[in-house]
């Protein structure tokens, strides 16, 4: 039988989502347990990756098992030997043919700034901007970024590993909640380290360290080189992934 | 010149404010950079001790200087060689006569609860509790702990090291932040574990376990071994510590 789990994860303090020998992931942390519980190896499939430092609300994963337990049996089973930063929050029986990964058709992305005094307890959960940032023409600039663009100016992947780097971006809002400016991203598909790009020269336009103009030449330039500025982990949170007829 | 400091942080990582021998302490760390700065032992003196895991919005503290700093000068200074989860929020002049803890003249402590899910991200910043709790009644059993009470029962101090255990509690409310519960407390001054005390009692009323008559007995008792009931550290919040003529 086949499951599918939803997870929120505190990513501080991993190195992201992905199984790698000798780091602590998300990942890992999960299949340990299910393969205690099975007494054999058990394997995870995410949605996608998360980078070391980035944070989940609502992380998708999938994986196989004989044991006769419903989702709440799941979820109290998994979440009674988590450590307090990762949750299990839900966890159905699926159709065979689920893949947490190649079936998704999107995700949203939230990226957290704080705006305001720097917060001690907060400093993990969202990137602190000390200098005023000007909103409208911020949004102005997400306004090019939304639609069918190639984004290789924009992200880490190679040609090599990723040879189509065209992606829908469907939806980048810039919203206020007090002192906080939350990104919201929506989209089909991300590429490594895109939206952090993406919101990182936002921010540069924001400061007026850099033109609207500059963000479209930098879009266009679908260059690797066109631009290093990257908005650090600890404000991202993969909030939610899209599948055909899941609500 | 003697300088008056506020000071918030993150208590998760440290063994509390006061300094102890190879222990992580906030009190430490100020110092330490203090010291560097002077190249020389510079004490500071808390208004209070905080506890292992209990956090603080509003410590305040003092020190003695003949470094020609303004305020400004102070924070900037310290904020840029503090770790992240201890901010300086201000710095100003005071009187030779003033005292962080002696010229104290009361204190507010916030504790919080959290009821709602399970939150991976605030896991050492609220307690979870996770049956609902009797509010009404909670109250009513905190009425009766407002006052001035000799609060033997509800502390951790040895009549030898503190042999007036009478205080005053001026306020305890208790506030419903949607799934957060706030406690308020303030007093004239606490005793060690008091607050936590007070509110482990508390919530055993709210969860139908304790009924007010026993809480009342156990205040009456001036005993040690009334209760032994405590709220975990991380959902307390040395909030703000009152002087006479400071606002």
């Amino acid at each position: 039988m086949r499951f599918r789990g939803i997870v929120s994860y505190n990513g501080t303090k991993y190195a992201g989502w992905q199984i790698q020998p000798s780091f602590h992931t998300v990942q890992h942390v999960i299949q340990k347990i299910l393969s205690t519980m099975h007494q054999r190896s058990i394997v995870i499939y995410g949605s996608g990756r998360t980078d070391a430092g980035v944070h989940a609300i609502g992380q998708v994963f999938h994986f196989d098992s004989d044991m006769n337990l419903d989702g709440e049996g799941w979820m109290r089973a998994l979440n009674a030997q988590l450590p307090n930063d990762i949750r299990i929050r839900n966890v159905e029986a699926t159709t065979p043919d689920f893949h947490a990964r190649y079936s998704a058709i999107g995700k949203r992305y939230d990226y957290l700034v704080n705006t305001g005094l720097y917060d001690p307890f907060r400093y993990t959960l969202v990137h602190q901007v000390n200098q005023p940032l000007d909103l409208p023409l911020m949004r102005e600039a997400a306004s090019l970024l939304v639609g069918t663009h190639d984004f290789t100016s924009f992200c880490a992947n190679t040609i090599e590993e990723t040879p189509n780097q065209i992606r829908e971006l469907r939806r980048l809002e810039i919203v206020e909640e007090g002192e906080t400016i939350r990104f919201i991203l929506e989209g089909d598909g991300f590429l490594r380290y895109m939206v952090r790009m993406l919101v990182g020269n936002l921010l540069e336009v924001g400061l007026h360290k850099m033109n609207v103009e500059s963000l479209k030449d930098i879009l266009n330039a679908k260059d690797k080189l066109a631009t290093s500025k990257i908005a650090p982990p600890c404000g991202l949170y993969l909030v939610r992934v899209y599948y055909r007829d899941l609500p």
